[in-house]
């Protein structure tokens, strides 16, 4: 598939997403190259159709991109609650949980998406998977203690590497927290993997995202396919 | 007790810690106002019998405090392993778990302490309680959505209150989170409850210490009185 090809098969997975949007509601606006269109998207709809929303962003990148399609925005301690969230992820499983932080953006995606009604994932087919695992799962951790953290990671062999900037240093999260990788290849137990990593001092949270997601819509072969995961929520 | 008993009390506490440290050590210094009085022993210890040992801090605090007195000092992350950690504790249960945070380092006290090969604290016999949660467990959270946080814990019944300074601003940690704290009287399952705080998102750390403490150096009527738990450590 050419570049332009793929760029207007995300523009019609963003505009296929923002079809879920209606006025008077509050939208978790997620982070990444897809959600990226749908952020076009919605600001062209906020503009055409007058909606009154108000988007809630899960990182600095896309309140700046919603900001400057005048998306009007609030914190996510300004209001009761979200009533969806759009987010992409990095792998979804046949049983709709997914690895997602490949931006860097999982804790505060994982904060809105906690306290939205409704969680819908955008994703390319590629991306669906049997298992979790073949994508590095991102682990989000306090600075002071990282390396007696990373060496922990990696004598129980789950091969972490650290995220670094393209000029090789620690890449920073909006929350100023490092981000170790883990090359797992496949997480047998996601809930049970879950747990142990939350229980690892010095974690703030992981890219596990279990029991979230309502509706999934998938880009597959400039076709697109909206499925309902069933999934009951908290 | 009049105040100046009551520091000489403190101090022979800190006094009988210091006993503790041999030269070679690496040792964790914890923080709070028992641990202060055995930093001032340890520095004077380092000074008089030229001592060769590695301090590790577990706040900014500590940290000037070590400093100011000489003690060498390096970051958890330039130490292979710590020997011995001495830190205080607010409350300690009959089983020997404890709460502890309330100076607000419970965060990096716990990174210390779970890096170290044995951990003693000091407290004063009040401290000592059948089971626990009289005193207000600190948990220390995420800004970004920490008043969704809140209101989470408020409906489960764990009456939170915000941690402020004394301007009335929200109390930062040496990490930059916030402190919310929970009132809960009685902590019938900690275990449970440990691992109940710590999957909700925006959680960070909290000060449910469990299965830490290996020794319990305990200050009563102005005896000292020292404690093997026999708990089993990591």
């Amino acid at each position: 598939m050419q570049r332009r090809d793929f760029n207007e098969y995300k523009k019609n997975l963003g505009n296929k997403a923002a079809e879920f949007v209606k006025s008077g509601m509050v939208i978790g606006l997620g982070t990444g190259s897809t959600v990226y269109y749908f952020v076009e998207a919605l600001g062209k709809k906020v503009a055409k159709e007058k909606l009154d929303i108000v988007g809630i962003t899960t990182s600095n990148k896309t309140k700046e991109h919603a900001s400057s399609l005048n998306i009007p925005l609030k914190s996510l301690d300004e209001v009761d609650s979200i009533d969806l969230t759009i987010d992409g992820a990095d792998e979804v499983s046949n049983d709709f949980h997914g690895i997602k932080g490949g931006g860097g953006a999982l804790l505060f995606e994982k904060l809105v998406a906690s306290n939205s009604k409704k969680t819908v994932w955008i994703i390319e087919d590629s991306k669906r998977v049997k298992a979790l695992g073949k994508y590095p799962l991102p682990v989000e951790v306090v600075k002071y203690g990282s390396e007696k953290l990373f060496q922990k990671l990696e004598k129980r062999g789950y091969k972490p590497t650290w995220r670094l900037t393209d000029s090789g240093n620690n890449f920073l999260t909006d929350d100023d927290n490092y981000i170790i990788d883990l090359h797992l290849r496949r997480i047998s137990s996601p809930h049970e993997f879950s747990r142990e990593l939350i229980g690892l001092v010095g974690v703030v949270e992981h890219g596990l995202f279990l029991d979230t997601v309502d509706t999934v819509i998938v880009g597959s072969k400039g076709e697109i396919e909206i499925i309902d995961t069933q999934v009951g929520k908290n």
